[in-house]
């Protein structure tokens, strides 16, 4: 297992960054011809998604998304931090994203790229790479 | 690493198609007593997901709730493409599974098959699936 | 791969159990130094998530918000056992997590914990883990 662990800074409440070019150098300088890439988040408020990484409105588009699946939903929450909306998506998209390796790259498909999805910024996020 | 790629027909906008019995051919074919199976879409409007391949119904309500959810949101999207729903929704279901081989077999649970979930059909689609 | 199943009793139609403690111990009593942690639900009503395993309260507002998220949807379920929204929910959350182990433990974040997402108790369950 090759680790490493990506700093990531997010400016908005809600916003999917592009991690995509840094998950690449990773796999890439890992040299490991054939096998899995593990991309985790250490956080309970942000996760990891994969989706197109081509045209920026679709990052901006899951973000709105996101804020009106939270105004959609008559709940009271009791959680004292007051981010319960942030936690509830972070298991929706889910904290881990696996991706297979071949031919020593991301195996990729064409628009797919992989983003820190943040629920709770800004903040200050560490991504974690590692790849078998 | 063994891989292969599983064609998949959709015929609907949104449709749960199952793919148990390729998925466990591919991990038969594979002659891999003991390990993990990584089934993923290549796509950012479909997805993959676990989930009940006996009653027909279920995947036909999964395909309902995805429509009455998105008809809930109100939301305004920019993406020119007007598919933001089928990209939210890949990345709530996920485009990555993961499940263990044990005995030479998949080790689903008694109810439990593999589907390719189709966001912004009907398309042509591919599913990679690798054994490790 | 060192296989175990965990046990799980659930009390509530919707509810978040901490799974964190037992899953450590499988991880510590697998032996291994480095590697993969697979958890994995063998149920079609009943997933795997993580999230804050501190504030006893954040799992109870993900429940909350499931049930609200339920109650928003304008749809007629056709499956006929009556729990479309536990598969619908299952599939959101997701059936399998995996977590890297690192210096033979698991490698949560100071916050995260394991839970299993029970979407159609009181049940009896099983987690199954698998440590690569």
């Amino acid at each position: 297992m090759i680790f490493s662990a990506i700093p990531v800074r997010t400016r908005e409440r809600y916003e999917f960054v592009s991690i995509t070019d840094e998950i690449r150098r990773a796999v890439s300088e890992a040299g490991v011809e054939e096998g899995l890439c593990v991309i985790s988040s250490a956080h309970t408020t942000a996760g990891v998604t994969v989706n197109e990484d081509y045209d920026p409105d679709v990052g901006r588009d899951l973000a709105a998304a996101c804020e009106a699946l939270i105004k959609s939903l008559d709940v009271r929450f009791e959680h004292a931090e007051g981010n319960s909306d942030s936690h509830f998506l972070t298991s929706f998209f889910g904290g881990t994203q696996h991706l297979l390796v071949r031919g020593g790259e991301l195996d990729l498909g064409r628009w797919q790229g992989v983003f820190m999805a943040e629920f709770d910024g800004p903040r200050q996020r560490t991504v974690r790479v590692a790849v078998f």
